[in-house]
């Protein structure tokens, strides 16, 4: 069927559940040809929008076609594509950023209401008509459990040996019928390489041959080689004083240029035989597998350049038994995040001088993507680390702030907080021993007497004294920057 | 042994594990000698101070008695203690407060420092040497295990009915050595009934005679039971939906009178063969049980008012197969409050009006009692429901503010806010569907309109329209509250 005639099939105000975690797995053609149809629609007049959940970001085919077209009533749970996100900021688009574990329970148990339809990149379908899972999991399972109706993009650009790397758990129940999760080693295959699906729901499947459309990589710069070198250092220092094991435990690594470079600082390390537990598999994990440092990595998804994607389609026969694809509700479940001690490490937008985390929310309004997995590995990790650069905007912003303008990482979920300027090890610290840490060590100089100065006075003025704060200044810096474009003073 | 000569086994500086669970099975000797000599080093102009690690809050022969003597370096992971918190808040006690469930393993994984002595309430001894629990279990077994030397106190004034009632696990390990916990329903046995204590480390044995002190609970007042209204409805309107089984989840319920309220409603309800898996026994719980509502209620501790303690010793016999005490690790984890699916219900300070919730910091910087397992609850559990009247000190402050002064529980891991105006069903909404809701269902009508008119301005002023804020106003109510002891204009 054509990609048009399937987009045909969805109603104005559906409920789609839709492929994808980050640029991959996302299904290219029928959301591309919904976007033309709502066009026309809207050209014609007539009101048309639709309600988007996945399994985190996909590609601009998808949300930023869909955002373009102003389809989108409603989107869960994770977002970085940039049209879509103005239209969040600017209020055009309803959005609820989601702990990335919690999105296929809480649409099972019809928290979120009703799935209309799912439209499901595979890679291939079986004889018997099983389906063979793409370059990312995601919800899909759930998807294809709970819609009414479903459309197949069959992607051919895919390579055929994903077949076998995926391993889908139908383990899952409602409460009270859960049982234990039995996957004890990141490397554990507890389910079945195909998804099931129902014959008699699915009335479309397209065929499409598109590659996957990740951003690629910028080489780690000094920030970000300071930074990893940081972590480092304490990873080798645990090592040492007997709190982790010589191969460490299992990594989770955060999205973006700086979790890239710890990568690329780990191939150097003293670290062997380490694995990944994390959300998804990166460039810098091909190269650790590569220098046989990592012996193997579970995820829900790749999020690879597009060379590096290119480097795994034509290398495929020696990564696939060393990757492993899950649905997101078990790469980012909480029980296993707990059990096998994962190491989290994410970045942040700032942090405030007691530890709390800001992840989401620039100034305390302005959506950047959403708190995707960060939440489940931070809260259930071995050890939770954030890292930033000290500053953003070339210097107008601290990273370190006196008081967060949201929160998504309270101080219990962070243990350690990475600047390229230092490490601040905030365990078993009291409030104000965790400001004095986090001051001298991660805030840049140029913003450092002002944070002095801050908890000085606050320590003066504050209500009370054991998280200092001045409510009239707390969020001054912020306040600051919105209207003059700085937080310096 | 006295519990003076135990004391002088104490040096200066120690950490010590102490038992202790609200105010259940906390040490009631020993601490009193140890502040009495810490008084007389004092005087003597020598300084004195250990560091306090509990299960939770404790008793004021605990907390109370040290925190008057200026014995307390450091505190973790809960305090509820009146003289404690003072001290804390002027700034003089160093005070952590920690997730429930964390404590253990943080502190077998050596993130905290060193455990130097565990003083322990034990309700008695077997012949073989075998430890058995008392009113609480806490974080017993742990102490025990990691502590260099261990005091016991016999308490002849626990049940000796008490024995049998326990279910302590020994299979926790530290990662990569974690294996999933057996635990399928609240009253799944997976453990011994007794601790294993090494007994060359025993320095001293203790033997008291002394009741727990637990505050009694108020008759609840017409907010507590609007509140319980409320949820009531909403849990059967779950049913209906067949959201919920007709006997519910595992409740969860948080201390104080108003989760009490909730429990006296449960009786009346239509909803049978109820379970809770919880950190405490509440008085309400019993009365539960003896309707023959609740089949069985599975806890770390008992917390129960003077005469529902007596009431329990006198009728233990009836009880006693009906309730199983856990280590905190165990009734606060994460993975059994997942699988089991938990209706998490506990108490706020303040929720903003995106849906961030304060369980902790007073005008965001003195501290009331600290996180608990609130959030090991509120992320993990079925749906996370959290309560409060909609104004304190009456009146003078809304719990319903612009923004919240410290965050405890993201707007994602807090599905209904309940205060006695409404209930405010919050899953599946956008920050703005969110605000309409608080504003609309929650608040109070003295403080509605100027919530009102917050947030329409501030979708008017913000930096950026996904979660609208006014970065000069959003915490102006706490300031006019500090500065005028009114929140009101
Ligand atoms: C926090 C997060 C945005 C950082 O992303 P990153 O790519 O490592 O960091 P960058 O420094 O490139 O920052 C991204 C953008 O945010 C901006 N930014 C960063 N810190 C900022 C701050 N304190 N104030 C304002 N803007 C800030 C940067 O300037 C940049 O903007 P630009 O794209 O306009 O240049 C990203 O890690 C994230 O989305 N985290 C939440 C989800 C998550 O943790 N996922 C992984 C879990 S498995
Ligand atoms: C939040 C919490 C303090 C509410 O306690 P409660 O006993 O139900 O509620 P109360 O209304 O009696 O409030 C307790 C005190 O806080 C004060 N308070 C409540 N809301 C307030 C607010 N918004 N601003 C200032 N003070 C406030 C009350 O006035 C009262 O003070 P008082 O003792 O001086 O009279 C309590 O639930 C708590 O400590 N929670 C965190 C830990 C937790 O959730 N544990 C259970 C998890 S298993």
């Amino acid at each position: 069927m054509s990609a048009e005639e399937a987009a045909e099939l969805i109603d104005n105000g559906a409920t789609i559940g839709m492929s994808g975690f980050t640029g991959s797995g996302y299904p290219k053609a029928v959301p591309m040809a919904l976007a033309a149809r709502i066009e026309a629609e809207h050209a014609a007049g007539r009101p048309f929008k639709v309600k988007i959940w996945s399994g985190a970001s996909t590609g601009p085919e998808l949300d930023g076609a869909l955002a373009k077209a102003d389809g989108i009533e409603f989107r869960l749970p994770y977002n970085s594509d940039p049209i879509a996100r103005e239209r969040i900021n600017a209020g055009q688009m309803k959005y609820f950023d989601m702990h990335l574990s919690q999105v296929a329970p809480m649409a099972w148990m019809g928290f979120m209401g009703k799935l209309d339809t799912a439209v499901i990149e595979i890679s291939g379908i079986t004889e018997d008509g099983k389906l063979i899972p793409s370059s990312s999991v995601g919800n899909n399972k759930t998807w294809l459990d709970c819609a009414d109706k479903i459309i197949l993009e069959v992607n051919r650009w895919q390579s055929p040996l994903l077949e076998g790397m995926h391993d889908i758990y139908y383990g899952t129940a409602l409460p009270p019928n859960r049982v234990p999760i039995p996957l004890v080693k990141p490397d554990d295959r507890i389910g079945q390489t195909y998804f099931e699906v129902d014959p008699e729901k699915v009335v479309a499947v397209v065929e499409t041959d598109a590659p996957d459309r990740n951003a690629p990589f910028s080489p780690p710069d000094a920030v970000a080689e300071a930074i990893a070198g940081h972590i480092l250092d304490f990873l080798g220092n645990e090592v040492k004083q007997g709190r982790l094991p010589r191969g460490l435990l299992p990594l989770q690594s955060g999205v973006g240029n700086v979790p890239n470079a710890v990568m690329a600082g780990l191939i150097e390390a003293p670290f062997d035989q380490m694995t990944a537990f994390t959300e998804v598999i990166q460039d810098g994990m091909l190269d650790m597998i590569e220098a046989g440092k990592l012996r193997m990595a579970s995820a829900t998804a790749f999020s690879l350049s597009p060379e590096k994607a290119q480097y795994f389609n034509d290398n495929a026969a020696y990564f696939r038994d060393k990757l492993i694809l899950r649905p997101q509700e078990i790469s980012n479940h909480p029980e296993l995040v707990r059990r096998l001690g994962c190491i989290a490490m994410n970045g942040l937008i700032e942090a405030d001088i007691y530890g709390n985390v800001n992840s989401t929310h620039v100034m305390g309004s302005k959506i950047q993507n959403g708190i995707g997995g960060s939440g489940d590995f931070a809260r259930n990790g071995y050890v939770s680390i954030f890292m930033t650069p000290s500053v953003a905007k070339g210097g107008k912003i601290s990273a370190i702030v006196p008081m967060a303008a949201h929160v998504d990482h309270i101080a219990q979920d962070v243990q350690v907080i990475v600047t390229e300027q230092g490490l601040a090890d905030l365990r078993g610290l009291s409030p104000k021993q965790r400001a004095e840490t986090i001051i001298e060590t991660c805030a840049h100089p140029a913003y450092r007497p002002m944070l002095r100065d801050y908890f000085e006075r606050a320590k003066k003025g504050s209500f009370a004294n054991h998280a200092p704060n001045l409510l009239g200044e707390a969020l001054s810096w912020h306040q600051r920057f919105v209207e003059t474009g700085t937080m310096e003073e």
